[in-house]
């Protein structure tokens, strides 16, 4: 399987010239998901709260499947796999590799125990190290180990907005992490960013990893508009739920609206309100709301009709990346944090607090082309009813954030830590 | 309430510079609406086969409320309404004009009766054409009543699809029109137009009639592509079924998959398969499988499986319409047949055969306005999990279809005529 | 097929002892019908509120295709069907003689045209009438006809039951008669009957009609009770209404507070409020409450929760019918009457004012034989969790009543004219 | 809360005559918990495969607060709550005691762990010794900690039953339980016993521990019948699977049809074919389906059907009772077992090998009294739409038994160890 075609100009091995630094990399990141789950218990990571959740335990087993599906598999002749019934287990939806179990029972999967996810973890990073140290040089291994890589980051910062999820339903509010010191956000005042538009090429350009659907870049013709600086804020919103915005259908899509009627919702998902006063749900445990920090876990309708409200509009992903480019903002490399910072300017809010919804429905880039073989399925039967979100969250891990990145998500699916940024 | 602003320079009044034209057109198009009804028994136009469809009664009732409640009741002081029920009984979604009577109960009305709606329709109508005699140089009125005709076309479409899809759920297939003489397709052979791309000026532009969607015209860069001359046929996507199409997940989104799991489908709404032979239900009651005429009744999930499994894609909207542009393909003014015509070459399949889905999701042009008032609800909140559709079919009203038109429909609807074309 | 063995005690021919008497039955039962649908228009006559109601025009066909099926066809060699779509669209649930159309889409069915069915109605009568006439002492033909009539009158009263929901879904509340003068119950206070148990035979006895699930009569054992000369009032009912009774779980069955969550009941199925007052739709249109009328259209755990909360109980079916057997109460033969009389004093009302449910899921007697061939399908399937209701209503056609009938429903059902009498 | 009235007849102090057999007993029962549970891990314990199923974890938890809840509660002054939360999370259904946790969530309660729940069971246990060795006169105290222990013993059967049921979803089917050899039934030919009717006395009668729904003892008139000596085997089953049960409409019920059709149940809960093989789900993993065992893990449903299509019927609850009663089959002692044992003679499997449905629909007793008090819950708002069960089934724990023991469940419902005994 070639992630990317022979000739692609935008080869991984560009970029990382060394085995010694994919190898490293690869210790590092297979590392870091170990950790995340290293303050859970056997019972915490089997947790699945809904049919879009995952248990922990799940995901890290999922991204040890896809080394072994897509590298060793691949790359080592008559390879034996480690156990037949991982493939059906933890496949997640790869309909080109075999039948998947079903997604919505991935908690009722009590054995494997974690220990033994924990060994075949172990077990599979020793043959992919062992075989890239044979086959440094193998451009089709690198390639599809980098892939392996960014998926699993992908599902660290899943692991994370997913645990969140679980911990949520016990009445009790299980803290993931305790926080150390009390902090509090400092107000700021958005101001509105002017960008000249015209004809402009976006998407992913140059070397360096990137997904399918961020290719090819592509000519896009822009109008000029402007984009606040800042995300919008737990006070912001408050005004508009405070001003009835929960029960007024101008403000909504017909598809927002009917989501309201069914699900009867009248804040965002974690908030709650005791004796008058507004709580958030963190991976800290339950904190007083901050009016000062940007809003989380909002949807596409509540997103849609927030800005409607307001006067102003989401960008589209156009807008947003030329935005970004123009004014020379560049992802963050901070390490992940459980919830948003305190210590971040507007500006750069942009990565590492929060996705960002913007009004474009996700899907293809003129000309795209999915990854070849299985990992075709990655992006591209994707493209419908979902919105592009871009930037990153305060649990995306770190080196993992691109101006160029498309994260897509369903209009009503509001666990992620997706904010809002206006537009007008 | 101004449904554009009154210096909008696509002055309805410009193009209707009588009071004796919109007059005489009012008269037509109501009257063709009650034409539409007239093969209808009470019962016929009481049936309502699922929440998406209206019964054709409530059709010809809320074509009628649509003009109580935007024009008799905003330029006639103090105006009494017709029955003070109707408001309730015969409002579709506008939430700004009072709430509704539950969509997929509407099959439960049984009271006012048919002859009670058509005489709510002659009154009404006496009092439109009398406000419209007395009132003829009050644009804003023109404008309004444009819309309500308009409005009332669209419906008359949807009555000739919704009775279709009701007549289908009865097992001895009735007929809303009897055949003449039976009819068959002549095969033709599809070729590529190729179109020149660039930075081109599309949406609705000039004088006369559009639907705020439409608008404004704004600058778009297209690439170079080519689309097909033809729709494609039945017998095209017999071989797509016939190469297990149905039964593979790789020509599938996964929204698509999940639809076919869900609903079990094996092929288009209405075709049925009797020992060995292809049927297909139509107005005509059911008829043999006719290979050489385009498809219809085909979903999103389906057309862009059927695009995927050809190697083809569907075209943006933004392509269609540019194509239509440069080889001068222009809506036709035929009326209204139930079936798709024997006499259409290729090229003219582009409007009054099927609607043509495109691949582009429905959203708002760059700087649009809705409508002002209440029918500002008309398009602008369905923007979400909705897909462009462009041409018009063969139950769309004479003069009604325009190139810069914009349909939409949910990507698992299939009810309506909605055919494929492909673009490369 | 017999319905009943040739040697049967309860032989039918024992009390039809003339073909005229029959044949004059059959012309009343049958015309009855169809003046029951007089005063609904075509519209109306298709109705269906929910999956439990039949359209009245099916009710007409149906009754006919039961003549149909259980006489022409099996007393008539080479029988030609009147329609050969008909025994799809009109077999109700006898799986014995074949497929059926989907009952929850009965309301779909516009053609036949309700002129057509009845033309089949008098198609089907002439025959049977032909049929009785030859063959007048063809014991198992008079039986099987006898069994079309009480069939038919069971429709009859489920015509009207089905009607009064399906016009209460229109929010004019349309009324099926006009009220010609008000009426308003008295007052009347109940007292309680004693009565001595013991060893007892209940169940059918004697000669005459049943239907197999009230034999064979048998031995029970009943210790000595009190039942309630009077059916529960809306009076009463609305006391325990307004003592919080629809929000205390104390007081209702876990399936039952169950069913409340769910619907969000607080009040009878046709109760509504309207600034403080109460109102009834019935048959006649919207009724202000009447305190003295026994309250209607109660299900079971409704009638449960209420004897809970009054400190009594609900009476066995045994208890119900030995009640009747040792006080001589005996079945009205009162025309039916679309809402509860107010002629009737206390003790009447155990026929002819609502059915009322008993404590007893309906189960086999010890013995039970189903009718032969396919009428075994006819009570014998449905002896699961359904509770027996004794007695009947204003709505039972006259001479339908029995003191042996057992009528059954669904405990959450509430459109039937189903009341309550206590028993301590 | 009094049990039972100070008056009752039945007093339990008449059996447990001193503190000592009520402690000794007590920790045993509360021991026996935990054993059921050290095949478990901390995952294991937390799953819930469906709403019907409760994790191990709770069921330890559950039957903890049940003595926490109904005896330190009632019998300490000022009593502190071990942990406040405990009461909401580990409440099943007492409406009396407070809300609920919703039920279908608890595989979402990681937390406490099983350790905690563990702490939580000593803690309880440690004050409940110290309380009965203060108050061991207290006749009210001994009938309450009687009830919780018949509680807790209920729970283990279902704790049993429950993780068979999770672990089923295992796609690698884990034993919780190694079998050390492999045993095979041996054949035995079913018998009729023949049992006099007349009036009789059934029911709980005298001393010793009893449900109230066992209450009062009542005279019954029965006819004479014949049961058979074996229950139903594998081997009986297979020929009614084979010979097309599962599709023919005849033998089954409605709501049973219904349930067939819904569920596309073609075989019972646990059995699985494989290349032409049928196995069965146990607790010692898949075996191969033995022939000779008595069938288990039927639903009412199936069973009415099984005893149709063999020209039987099931017997009523008294009919069982009286059975036993006149042929002297008492309950065995034997401890759980995970499997139906190979030992034991028909007739003895009256008890200790599988449920046995009765026709009998679980309603009250004449004279019902529903303990005082919030256990007043236990099992009367349970009657409607449930079926009797009778005899007891492997997994019941030694001397839980009874002749008069009602166990009840919905037909649809097979995860019980439930199975078949015919009458006629």
């Amino acid at each position: 399987m070639a992630v990317t075609s022979a000739n692609d100009a935008d080869s991984v091995l560009n970029v990382i010239d060394t085995f010694s630094d994919l190898s490293h990399r690869y210790q590092q990141v297979r590392c870091q998901s170990e950790c995340l789950v290293e303050p859970l218990s056997e019972a915490d990571a089997q947790l699945q709260s809904m049919a879009d959740v995952s248990p922990s335990k799940w995901h890290l087993a999922h991204t040890t499947w896809f080394f072994e599906a897509f590298v060793l598999n691949k790359f080592i002749a008559n390879y034996a796999s480690f156990n037949s019934s991982y493939n059906y287990l933890f496949n997640s939806y790869y309909n080109g590799i075999g039948e998947q179990y079903p997604r919505q029972q991935r908690g009722l999967i009590s054995r494997p125990s974690l220990a033994e996810v924990i060994q075949y973890r172990h077990a599979i990073d020793d043959q992919v190290t062992h075989l890239l140290q044979k086959q440094s040089d193998n451009e089709e291994l690198v390639q599809v180990i980098e892939l392996g890589l960014q998926h699993e980051q992908q599902h660290q910062e899943l692991l994370l907005t997913d645990i969140k999820h679980c911990l949520f339903h016990n009445p009790v509010f299980p803290a993931y992490q305790i926080l150390s010191k009390p902090t509090v956000h400092q107000a700021s005042s958005s101001h509105w960013l002017s960008i000249h538009g015209g004809l402009v090429d976006l998407g992913h350009q140059g070397a360096g990893f990137s997904y399918d659907n961020e290719r090819p870049a592509h000519r896009v013709y822009v109008e000029d508009f402007q984009l606040a600086s800042c995300l919008v804020t737990n006070g912001d919103y408050l005004s508009f739920i405070e001003s009835g915005g929960y029960r007024n259908p101008d403000y909504w899509l017909a598809d927002g609206w009917a989501w309201l009627q069914t699900t009867d919702a009248s804040q965002p998902l974690y908030w709650l309100q005791r004796e008058g006063e507004w709580f958030e749900f963190t991976l800290f445990g339950l904190l007083s709301l901050d009016k000062h920090q940007p809003v989380i876990h909002i949807n596409y309708f509540e997103a849609n009709a927030y800005a409607h409200w307001s006067g102003m509009r989401l960008p589209t992903e156009y807008e947003w990346e030329l935005a970004c480019r123009q004014h020379g903002i560049e992802p963050v490399v901070d390490p992940i944090s459980v919830h948003p910072s305190t210590q971040q300017s507007c500006l750069s809010q942009a990565f590492g607090t929060a996705w960002q919804w913007t009004s474009s429905p996700y899907s293809a880039y003129p000309g795209f082309k999915p990854f070849a073989g299985a990992a075709g399925e990655y992006n591209g039967k994707f493209m419908s009813n979902q919105w592009v979100l871009r930037g990153s969250s305060c649990v995306t891990p770190e080196a993992h954030g691109r101006i160029s990145y498309r994260n897509f998500f369903y209009p009503h699916q509001s666990w992620q830590f997706s904010g809002i940024r206006l537009a007008k």
